[in-house]
């Protein structure tokens, strides 16, 4: 295929004009099709369903310490629940504390317990002028809402293909006192689907910053998330090199089980040094009379340990892989060699990122929406929603079912390609 | 009986050395009891044991508007349970949300956004010198815990028969825009069974603060849960009073089903106005990704409805009632007419409230404690764990089983009887 950028004027002319009558055929056609949200197909839920029988009502309800998970008590989380999910989070089961249904919830918990409270005795970041977070980008909307949510300007940090760009990383943390974490999606990154790599990972244990009570925030959503293609990723065990570091401290690093059982109905966890924890339980002995026991005994009873989550995700994995794999086969047949877009191919995660020519990603999105494809908003993927390159377009295969996603991959390509060609056009 | 005040120095001698004696013999029993905690009993939550069943492995688990609980979505709760706990709280559906597993963490949640976002678009708290808060006393620990842990200013408010001293309240709130709120349990009130009269209502609901974002904290955590002896009480509905006043959004109002299915693994609610609903959305739309509607649809599945919800607590008060019975009865048997003492005969909730000679709280625990009974802490009732009259105690008679909780409550009125004869040789 040529180049749109060597396409002649005329060409580009024709070519509009071709693409203007196939996108008013799929506009008449109504449809409606969301390629929108990273939640689970249908089919990925079935396959839990086992999980709404293991506590039945003849069912013993004590943990493995005898206590009766239906009645008050243990506030952090029973100690087989603790085991389940440390040995998913690699870390030690006293590293780890259990929480409630959403490891989000955790993350604002935490910003907002360091707004008021402080960090390990540390200044409360409301008494400062001000707080600042690096904000490795493309990233996750929802991280970036917080911070902005709580008045903590966002620094944007670029993601490369190891991980966020380490050398200015180091440089900001190291000179800026006001900076206080970082939020990083490690493995499998969102959007990007980009796994740090293990020079990364050290660099971060090592970093030196100039706020004591900087934190990493590990946010380890799609730890086991493979796609089981012919490889999967390895990520490098963060709290392990950052004591090694001398730093063990530095790291909250986050878990749930909302994309394995049930969004919404899961379990979340928190690892962390001992330190750490401690400052995180004192917290939640003032907030809450504990988490949902008899929910974290359901998963250990229907999952039993970490082979059973992996087997359980090799399933899932093997589902989503074809949508996968026709988002990309889509792509590659469809805008392959164009130059109008370049996209990834994760093994892991929940979403393929697009970048399309700059200036394009917001009427790119608005087009698809016009046809009935409903994206992530354009820039979600930027602190407060600013991409500015405006090139970046979160793509999400899972929920909708193969026929549906491949409609809508096909109307995506459409948009990427009649935009790219009215922005050309701009120039010729 | 002899008022153990109008006994000389020698019959309180003798009387001494024979409660020494009876209490040296408790004491070898090498008993370990537990009348502290607000815990049902196992056969109260083997009631609930039927919960376990109703969403299994071949459920449809899609709410009524057909959305897939197991799902991502539906962030404020789904309608079949707003519409049980509405009617439970009394309140339109549209004038409440559903939270997760635990009321506490959203009355925390709700002091913890007004600290850093203010209510409904005022000042932040954590900008302000000085924010204060009214605390009917005797009350929850939890509560002033709370109050605490945000560095609030608390102020005692003396508890009445109808509820707290109304007249403190008005002139208190009206001439100070540092007080932005005040604990309630309006029904059998904790520690004291109190129910709020109809005129104690209606006078919260006329309340003319000073300062606009001023809220009554309405924990209605004992709503349903009478011990249906001969009668029950009667609580006025504040939403729609506070309305009636020119009030709405002066009440935020909690409940849960904590104490109706299983404590830990029950769903919680908030009703307040729409004004005060849009407020808390934006908080919970940054914070979460929605609570655990499996778990609503399971009550709601198993409850049915206010009758079902009214039917349970019946049940339940009937297993309770005749302990809360041994402990009154062994009061009265042993210490009515002393003067030594006086308690709360409530019609419901979860607590007996004792109120000892001046002085004498600590001492009795402490003993109570060194006969292996565990009692709550003398002073937890109070802000900051100071009772300025060391004389209240909380009695927890539900966990314990009968036959326990009577030798609980022996070993506790010898306690107080062995105190106050100690406390009365002091000046004798």
């Amino acid at each position: 295929m040529k180049k749109y950028s060597e396409r002649s004027r005329e060409e580009l002319l024709v070519l509009k004009k071709e693409l203007d009558q196939q996108y008013a055929d799929v506009k008449a056609l109504g449809l409606k099709l969301d390629m929108s949200r990273g939640k689970p197909g249908t089919d990925q839920l079935d396959l839990s369903m086992g999980m709404m029988d293991v506590l039945h009502g003849n069912a013993d309800l004590r943990c493995e310490t005898g206590v009766d998970c239906r009645n008050y008590g243990v506030i952090d989380g029973i100690p087989e629940a603790k085991r389940l999910l440390a040995a998913m989070s690699e870390v030690d089961p006293e590293n780890i504390i259990i929480y409630g249904n959403s490891s989000l919830n955790v993350m604002f918990d935490s910003i907002s317990r360091s707004m008021t409270h402080g960090v390990m005795g540390h200044t409360p970041w409301c008494k400062l002028d001000k707080v600042k977070f690096l904000c490795p980008v493309p990233g996750y909307d929802r991280h970036f809402k917080i911070t902005e949510f709580f008045g903590i300007e966002m620094i944007n940090i670029p993601m490369t293909p190891t991980g966020p760009d380490m050398d200015m990383v180091e440089a900001l943390v190291s000179e800026d006192e006001a900076i206080k974490g970082i939020w990083c999606v490690p493995k499998y990154s969102n959007p990007q689907g980009i796994t740090y790599s293990d020079e990364t990972v050290r660099r971060f244990a090592r970093l030196k910053p100039a706020a004591p009570d900087f934190r990493i925030y590990w946010d380890n959503a799609y730890c086991i998330h493979h796609l089981y293609k012919d490889n999967h990723d390895f990520l490098l065990e963060i709290l392990g090199e950052c004591e090694k570091a001398g730093n063990p401290d530095m790291v909250y690093k986050f878990a749930s089980t909302s994309k394995i059982s049930f969004p919404g109905s899961g379990i979340a966890s928190l690892a962390a040094s001992k330190a750490n924890l401690e400052d995180f339980r004192k917290f939640m002995n003032i907030q809450t009379i504990g988490h949902d026991k008899l929910n974290q005994l359901r998963h250990v009873r229907y999952f039993k340990d970490l082979d059973g989550l992996h087997a359980h995700m090799k399933k899932q994995g093997q589902m989503i892989l074809p949508k996968f794999e026709l988002v990309e086969d889509t792509l590659e047949r469809e805008l392959g060699g164009l130059e109008i877009g370049e996209w990834t191919k994760p093994h892991g995660g929940y979403f393929i990122s697009f970048e399309s020519m700059e200036g394009c990603a917001k009427k790119i999105v608005a087009k698809a929406k016009e046809a009935g494809v409903i994206m992530t908003g354009a820039g979600a993927t930027f602190p407060y929603g600013i991409d500015p390159k405006d090139s970046n377009i979160r793509i999400a295969p899972t929920y909708p079912t193969l026929e549906e996603l491949g409609k809508a991959a096909e109307i995506f390509v459409l948009c990427v390609k009649l935009v790219s060609v009215e922005k050309l056009l701009e120039t010729k």
